[in-house]
Order: structure tokens, then C-alpha cells, then sequence
């Protein structure tokens, strides 16, 4: 029987509930969601006491299944306002699963100062003074605990971005190989954990019981045939792109198709691509010794993740990854790939969402705070955002603050918050989802990238309007599922392609808990989600209002193709109309 | 027949036009709200092309009613995001109204770094280049273009902030004795004046035809009626509260009433009321030689104005007024009135808002950038939004974005902008005015101190919920008409409490323009106005959620009353619903 663990911050106080029915059959997003918009009102401040974070592994999290070792952070957004659900991997998810926990929600609110942490194993779970760790970044943080609690030990925490309650705040979480290299990056969930006076949550699964399976050789069964499926799929097995070449093999891919947002929206390719492009540090960590091809997340048989080295050979980040490379990179106009890295390591260790960071650090270079191309200077701003200086807190405040701040109206947000690396001009299939989704603009709510540039799914031509839509709402509700089952979004290429993979899931599901789910159930779960989000959201005051792109995408051609954004608005109030 | 001004600021191009239809009949907020909401889309970014600047006299502006001399500022706002109409008083309008400009509006943007101004005078109007000002602080500014043009002309200006683009950026306008103390404060219209290349406008009446009068005699004789009311009424006539102590006879009143914001909202009365009170100030200014009553508006009876002076008996600043004592005072925990003057010199020169900067310094107080009670600390932060460092930049946005980059969630806003000098929670009335108010937090959008504290028109209990809704309905209908017409929000005194001076002003006109005005019909065209205004709001996306105050007016009791706002949220929601 999994349960829930409630820490009140403002008590110390430690709980451990049953799930209420109403919880009972969920997880990871379905979980978050579903407590956040019954527990939390919507018109309250993201940073008061009102708010909740909500930490859930998936339905499949600590089982045997493939790519499930996602976690779930979720609450209301100090940077959109709205719900947010901020999906990440790592090594806690499965720990989680494996204790039996559902979820932590941590409410209330400490006395100013006063900071915590929380260490779950299988004796329970223990609120515990952290104010000898105030301040410290990341790695520091992970690296004491580690060194009290063993190297296995799954670490959740806050850096100082969150510590300042900073809106483009992260959640951090350890990867396989112990560093605090995997974050919940999008929407200052790491803000709300700061407020909450909570430093981090310490899982140790030593002796947990691990999940206990309704049928246990139906699961194994299933569990293989999904696996196969990813195995077999050109993106995800392995020797694939994926593995070789990290997320990062979408930098030639996305420049080639004229969708690389350069220098904050304002072109489509980027001249520098290549030098920053998956190949080429594909050949530079190679060559310098490093890892290129690595599970960061537990469970995970993709191992798109890698490990990168400076140039005597030392371990600088984890997971360079194509979001966090094309947004202090590309976004930039920044081509030095040893910075971007740096950049990354820094924005791990301070805590922050490398998206909304580059996003910021790109409004400021159009700004002219620093010039587009300046890496140095770009690393400079970031080492500002670590020490809280005034122009480090409008930038840690996202890419809309820091636009307002200095008189920019080419601000690339939806909700408040920073795109991702796709021009929504010229893939208007994730235009869609960045208008539509209840999260703000996320790529990976909808990843019609897909079917649009990678011909997985089927094919809709990138550059046009015509069944973006449609393109979009399926993959929004079939994501929403994914995230609530904890399932890693790039099993999506698999099953869109391989219908034994997609059949897979509501097998395990059933098999682990006695359900009898069809893959229209399945779908139908992905709906609830979304409509429990957009109902919360709709009592925080979004309208159809919200479900729109900066006007700029409609008005300003982008090179090389010339299109705008012209998905009609009628069309985008219909994707999640249901 | 009135014509409009139409300035295109991408072409360079000056337009004189007949008022369509839709127009005709429109003056001051109901002209610059129409064509905000028939012009502007409503989903644009405010400081792209798309948003226009509207100016505009009221529909008596450069007759010889009293206290006609206001001017609306009208636009789509970037620190609300909503329609924004901000009054001025100074001596531009009734210029306006004697040269027949019903009002000038500001299209288009020009390219980066160009810098214009506007000249309209009898023979025309010109747009002529000034990069020679670029830079300038409203006072160098108004001196030069005096030097130039006379010392009677009316300017219309931004100084550096809104040159910045900055959410807290005012439109001044030179007072009657050529200072440009007088500010359209509220919601950044300077910013986006700014946008527009604009620096000044300046409007020379020498030679003007004047105002043309339907039946001159009957205007004369409903003016003399209406002059008398105002000198009648205890609040407004000469040797009253308003002549002789300036609006700053509020301090004490609404100390004493326990609504006196203090300290970023956390009290409701300051222990250093007494020393920044009007009776305070009036000794001082009296004392060091300086002007305790003075008619800062053209066309002003009451003379609420002053002319503070320092202990060398120079002069610092005009009309230090209650709000910006308030704002920079009892809210900063600061009871030093010469450093207020300070800063209101500061604001009027640099073109900032003082509600908007005092309630962003409050709030950064709040987070320990610099303490409560520090004056020369809030002169320093004023002093970096003048020269747009990072912090200056953080406060120049406003309370909003401050407490946003600081992690404050007490954060006293509506609609993102900044509460005035009033707590809602011990005048219940007007804070259903901040709440409702299409303008966000506005005390003049319905000023219900009048009957909830001063006992004008009548009496509501200012700390109970009964009856606030009623009285904030009738008097932001009231309002929206005033300030169509032009006059000044005291005028309401009299005219709430001496029915001749009310009847008077359909008199006036009916008079002027022809018609046949009765008092519903004023108060219809009141309402009028309100309903383009919302309905602007929400389709720029504004819903009941954002007729909201902040949840800890709700939470935190207000001492010394211990009191909370207790007006139900089905109460708020009918306000303004007709």
C-alpha cells in the first residue's frame, strides 16, 4: 500500500497517510496535479504558506519496467502562476517506488532562516536541522550527504537559486553517478522548496521492500516486450542517436531544418551550430576521455546521457544536454562548447533551469547588457545569479523579468515562461503545445518535434498550420499519461512507431496493480490530468488568453524560411478542449 | 469641431483628423479608453508597435470651469498589462482644449535610438528631433524647451525611466509655474511614450481660438454655480483642509483612523505620522518661506498645491503631496520630510511614478535590501532607477517584479500595480476599488475615504464589509464621467455633498457642446466607460482572479483595529457587472 509522506514545515512535523481515494490510483504528474489543485487555492502566492510542493515518483517507479525512473515536482509556479508539474530523472524516483512512498508533500512555512532536511529510508522519515548547509551549492550539498549517508543515496535539494526563492529556481536531483546533474527544471519549483525552509530530501532505499506486484510474471513479461521495443526503435536503441550522440544530435537536425532559435528568436540557424552540434562533442569528449554514452537516470536502457570533461581530462557536467546547449548556446550566439558546459555545471550547482536561464541571458544580450557571442560574459551573468546580485536576480527571475526589466518587448515566453529550443515558426506542431499546454511553454508537454522533423508517429510538415493541432493535443494527453506512470518522454518515439512497446504500458500497469486498463483508458487518464490542470489553472485566473505565442512569432518572419507563427487562435482553443 | 492629433512614429508623419463618430462625444478618460479599445490589440506586447499613447483634455478642458485642467494618459499598460488611464492636472490640458485638439495619439515605433518631440501650437504641430535631450531629467528638459518656447508653454515629457521603458515610468507635465512636478503616475505610461521615440510634447496656446460654446451664458452661469459648491464646501474652499494643508491633511486623519500602510503593509499606524503630517509640513514650508497654497493646475479653485522649500530656502519640489509622503514615508518606515521631498524631486525629474517607486522600496526593505526607516538609503535606491542600474531596474518595474526578484511574497499589488496610501483592510471601500478598478490598485478610480473616513456623501462603516461594494460602484461610475470631463477628483467633495454643484456639471455640458445631459445620463456614460475598459481587460485576459487583493489582506489582521478584508469575493465580482 503506498503511502503519502506530509511534512509540515511550519511545525516540523512529519505525517504518514494512506492515500485517500481520490489519490489512490495515481502517480508522478497525475499525483502532483491532482494534489495541487484540490489542496492548494489558486489565488494563493506561490511563495506563502498556502502553497504545497508535491515530489512523486511514477505508477511505475522501482519496478523492473524500463525508463521509469521519472519523478514528478509539482505545485503552483511562482513563475507562470499556474499548476506545474517539472518532470526530471535521476536515482530517486525508483528509491521512492521502492519504499513504497507515493508522494512527499511539504506545506506550511518555516520562521524566516530556518532550514531543513528530510531523510526517508525504511525506518521512516526524519525532519533534520540544515542550516550547515545553507548556501551551498549543489554539488557541495550532495557531496556531504553523501558522505553521511553512502554514494547510492538518492539526493533531492535546492542550491542557492532556490534558497533566494529565484522564479527559474530548480529541484536537483542525483544522477546514477552521484552528482546533482538531473533537474526539475521548469517553472521555480526549486523557489517553492526554498520557502518551504526544505534544503533536501535524502531517499536511502537500503532494505526498502521494494514493489510488491499484483502478477508478477505478466509484469516481466510486458516489461520485455517494452524494453524490446525500445531496443529496436532507430532513436532510442542502442548505438542509436540517442546513446552516441545525447539529445544533442538535435542540433544539426533542428539547424539543418531552420528551427534553431538564434540569438533570442531572431533566426532560424545558427552559424555556429556545428561546433556545438551533438557530433562534434560526440568527438571532443571521446577524445578527452570522457563519457559519452551514460545512464543518468536509474531504470534507464536509452543512456542518452554523457559525461564532459574540460581539457585535462575533469569531470565538468553531466548530461550536456541539446535544451541546455541551444540555450546558452545557439540563443546566445555563443559556438564554444567548453563555456556552454561551464554554464551547465553552474547552473546545476547554483540550482537553476538552464532554459529559462539562457532564455534570460538571451533577452539580456538583446538588451546589449553583453554582446551575443560573449561567453564569457554569459558565464559572468550566471556566476551573478549564484550570488544573488541585483542583475542576478533579474535574471534568475526568468526571460519575462528580465524583457521588463530592461525594456525588451522580443521576450520568448508563453505564461511567463522561456521557450525551449525549437522555433515555434518553424515547427508549429510544438508552437502548439508551447501556446496550449497548462505548463507554459514546455517542449516536452507535447513533443511534436516528433512527427515533424523526426517522421516518428507519421509526418506533418513543420512549416504549415494544418494538423499542428490535433499533432499537438494527442501527444499532450498521451505525455500526460507517460508522466504519470514515470515513464521517460523519449519512450515516445518507440511506441508512437511500435504498437507491442505502446501496448506494454497498460499490461505492466495492470499487471502491477490488479487493473484491468486499456490504452483508451490510458488516454483517458491523459485527459483527466489535463483537465484537472486547466481547471486550476482557469480559478488562478489563465484564459484563452494565455494559450497564445508572443505576437512577435505572427509578425516577424523568421529566416531561412520566412514563416510566421499562424496556427489560428480558434484551433488552439480546441486543442485542449475536452 | 475638435480634431484629433495622430502621430506616426515609425514614419515621422503628423495627422489631423475630424473625430469619427464613435469619438465625437468622448473627452479625457472615455476619448483615450474608446480608442485604446477600438485601436489597440489587446494581446500585444505593450511597448511593441502595436500599443498607442492617447492624450487627452477632458470634454471642459479650456473653458472657464474650475478645475478642469486635467489631462488623461491613456494605453495599454506594462505594468498592468490591462487599459490604463492616468490623470495629470499641470497646465497642458486646457492648452490642449483652446487649440480644439480633442487628443494626440502616438502610433507605431521608431527605429532603436531615435528621439523626437512634438510641438502643437496655432499654426499646427510638428515632430522635430531630439537627440539633444536624450537623457535628460524632466526639470534640464523643461527649461531648455522653455527656453526655447516660452515660459508659459505646457509640456508633456518623459525623463530617463521612461526613456528606460521602465513598468514605473510617469508622463510629467509642467505646473502652472512651469515645473514638471505633475504626473500621470500611475501604470508606465512613460514607458510607453518612451517607446514611441517620444520625449515631449509642447503645447503653446498663444494665439488659440479658445473654446467655442453652444450657449455661453448658461455656461457661465452653471461654471459660477459649480465654483461656488467647491468654495462652499469645507474640504475644498479657500482656507480649507485641501488650501491650506494640501492633501498631506491626510496623514494625521488616516493615522489616526489606523489605515495608514506602514512599513510595506504590516501596520496601520506610524509612530512618525505627526512628522511628515501636512500640519507638519505646512509649519515647515511656512516657517523656511516657501508656498503652503498654490494652484499647481490651470483652471484650480481649491489650490491643494504647495511649493516645498529646503532649510536654504530653495526650492525642492511641487505639490509634495500625501500619496508620495505616504509612499516614501510611513510605507518606508521613513519619517524624514525633507528626504521626501528629496525623493519626489527625484521622481518628477527622473519620471517615476512616487507610488509605484515607494511601494517597490517598501517592498525591498521588506526583503533587508536596505531597513525600514532609512532615508538616505531610499534616496540612494531612487538615485539607481534614475541611472538604470540592475537594482534601479528591479525597483523601476515596480512592487511586482521587486518582489519577485527578491522572493518577497508580501507584496502589496492589484493587477500587478502598486496600492496606494490607504490599507483596505481599515477602509474597506476603497479596497473594493483596488480590487475592481480596471486600473488596477487605483485610490482615485472610487475614492470611498470620502464617505468611509472623511464622512462625504454620507457614511460607511470603513471597517465593516456591508455596504463597500454600493459605495465603490457609485463612485467609480461617478469617476470614469469626472474624469471624461476633465475636472479634478476633489471636485467630488463638494458635488457628493451640495446637489447645485453636482447638477452644474450636465449643465456645463449641455452648454458647451449643445445636448440635453441629465444626471443619469452622466452617470450611464460613467458606466460606459467602465464597460470598454473591462471589456479590453479581458480580452487582453483579465478574469475575476485578477479582481483580487493580495490572500495576506485576508490573512494578516491589520493592527490597531485587528482587522482583515472581509468583502466577499461574490460581493467584488458584482461591482462593476452592468
Amino acid at each position: 500500500m503506498r503511502k503519502l509522506i506530509r511534512v509540515d514545515s511550519a511545525k516540523g512535523t512529519v505525517q504518514w497517510e494512506d492515500l485517500v481515494p481520490e489519490y489512490a490510483p495515481l502517480g508522478g504528474r497525475a499525483l502532483t496535479s491532482a494534489i495541487v489543485a484540490r489542496e492548494v487555492p489558486p489565488l494563493c502566492h506561490p511563495l506563502e504558506p498556502g502553497n504545497k510542493l508535491v515530489v512523486a515518483p511514477g505508477l511505475l517507479a522501482g519496478t523492473t519496467c524500463a525508463n521509469s525512473g521519472r519523478l514528478s515536482v509539482g505545485g503552483k509556479s511562482p513563475l507562470t502562476g499556474g499548476i506545474k508539474e517539472s518532470n526530471v530523472g535521476g536515482n530517486a524516483a525508483i528509491k521512492l517506488g521502492k519504499l513504497g512512498i507515493a508522494g512527499i508533500v511539504l506545506e506550511g512555512q518555516p520562521e524566516a532562516g530556518k532550514l531543513f532536511y528530510l531523510l526517508v529510508n525504511k525506518d521512516g522519515a526524519q525532519l533534520l536541522p540544515a542550516e550547515e548547509y545553507k548556501g551551498l551549492g549543489n554539488y557541495d550539498l550532495a557531496s556531504k550527504l553523501q558522505d553521511k549517508y553512502g554514494k547510492k543515496v538518492g539526493i533531492v535539494s535546492v542550491g542557492p537559486a532556490g534558497e533566494m526563492k529565484l522564479s527559474a529556481a530548480s529541484v536537483a536531483v542525483t544522477s546514477t553517478n552521484g552528482t546533482p546533474s538531473r533537474h526539475a527544471g521548469r517553472g521555480g519549483m526549486g523557489a517553492v522548496m526554498g520557502s518551504k525552509g526544505l534544503k533536501a530530501i535524502v531517499v536511502d532505499d537500503k532494505g526498502a521492500p521494494g514493489v510488491s506486484y499484483h502478477d508478477k510474471a505478466a509484469f516481466r513479461e510486458a516489461a520485455v516486450v517494452f524494453r524490446d521495443a525500445l531496443w529496436e526503435h532507430a532513436v532510442t536503441k542502442p548505438g542509436g542517436g540517442l546513446a552516441v550522440y545525447g539529445t544533442n544530435v538535435l542540433t544539426n537536425i533542428i539547424n539543418e531544418a531552420g528551427a534553431l532559435p538564434t540569438r533570442n528568436f531572431t533566426e532560424g540557424r545558427f552559424e555556429g551550430a556545428q561546433k556545438i552540434s551533438g557530433e562534434t562533442m560526440h568527438d571532443v569528449i571521446k577524445e578527452r576521455g570522457g563519457n559519452t554514452t551514460h545512464a543518468g537516470c536509474s531504470a534507464c536502457v536509452i543512456q542518452c546521457s554523457n559525461e564532459y570533461v574540460d581539457e585535462n581530462k575533469n569531470y565538468v557536467t553531466s548530461a550536456l544536454e541539446y535544451e541546455t546547449i541551444w540555450a546558452n548556446g545557439a540563443n546566445c550566439g555563443i559556438d564554444d562548447l567548453d563555456a556552454i558546459a561551464q554554464i551547465d555545471r553552474l547552473c546545476d550547482d547554483f540550482g537553476l533551469d538552464t532554459i529559462e536561464t539562457g532564455c534570460a541571458v538571451g533577452v539580456a544580450m538583446h538588451a546589449g547588457i553583453k554582446s551575443f557571442g560573449d561567453a564569457q560574459g554569459a558565464i559572468e551573468l550566471v556566476h551573478e545569479i549564484g550570488k544573488g546580485t541585483p542583475v542576478g536576480r533579474i535574471l534568475g527571475s526568468g526571460a519575462a523579468v528580465t524583457g521588463q526589466a530592461y525594456g525588451v518587448s522580443h521576450v520568448p515566453v508563453v505564461k511567463r515562461q522561456g521557450l525551449p529550443a525549437y522555433d515555434p515558426r518553424a515547427v508549429k506542431g510544438v508552437g502548439v503545445t508551447y501556446a496550449t499546454s497548462p505548463m507554459g511553454a514546455d517542449h516536452t508537454a507535447g513533443y511534436a518535434v516528433a512527427t515533424n522533423i523526426l517522421k516518428v508517429g507519421g509526418f506533418v510538415d513543420p512549416l504549415e498550420a494544418a494538423g499542428q493541432a490535433e499533432l499537438s493535443r494527442n501527444l499532450q494527453v498521451a505525455t500526460a499519461a507517460v508522466d504519470a506512470a514515470g515513464l521517460c518522454v523519449f519512450i515516445a518515439f518507440a511506441v508512437l512507431d511500435i504498437p507491442s512497446g505502446l501496448e506494454a504500458i497498460p499490461k505492466m500497469l495492470n499487471a502491477q496493480y490488479g487493473l484491468n486498463l486499456t490504452l483508451e483508458d490510458v488516454t483517458e487518464f491523459g485527459k483527466q490530468i489535463l483537465r484537472t490542470e486547466r481547471e486550476f489553472n482557469k480559478a488562478a485566473g489563465f484564459t484563452v488568453a494565455d494559450d497564445r505565442l508572443p505576437e512577435f512569432f505572427a509578425n516577424e518572419p523568421l529566416a531561412p524560411h520566412k514563416v510566421v507563427f499562424d496556427v489560428e487562435p480558434e484551433e488552439l482553443d480546441e486543442v485542449l478542449d475536452f
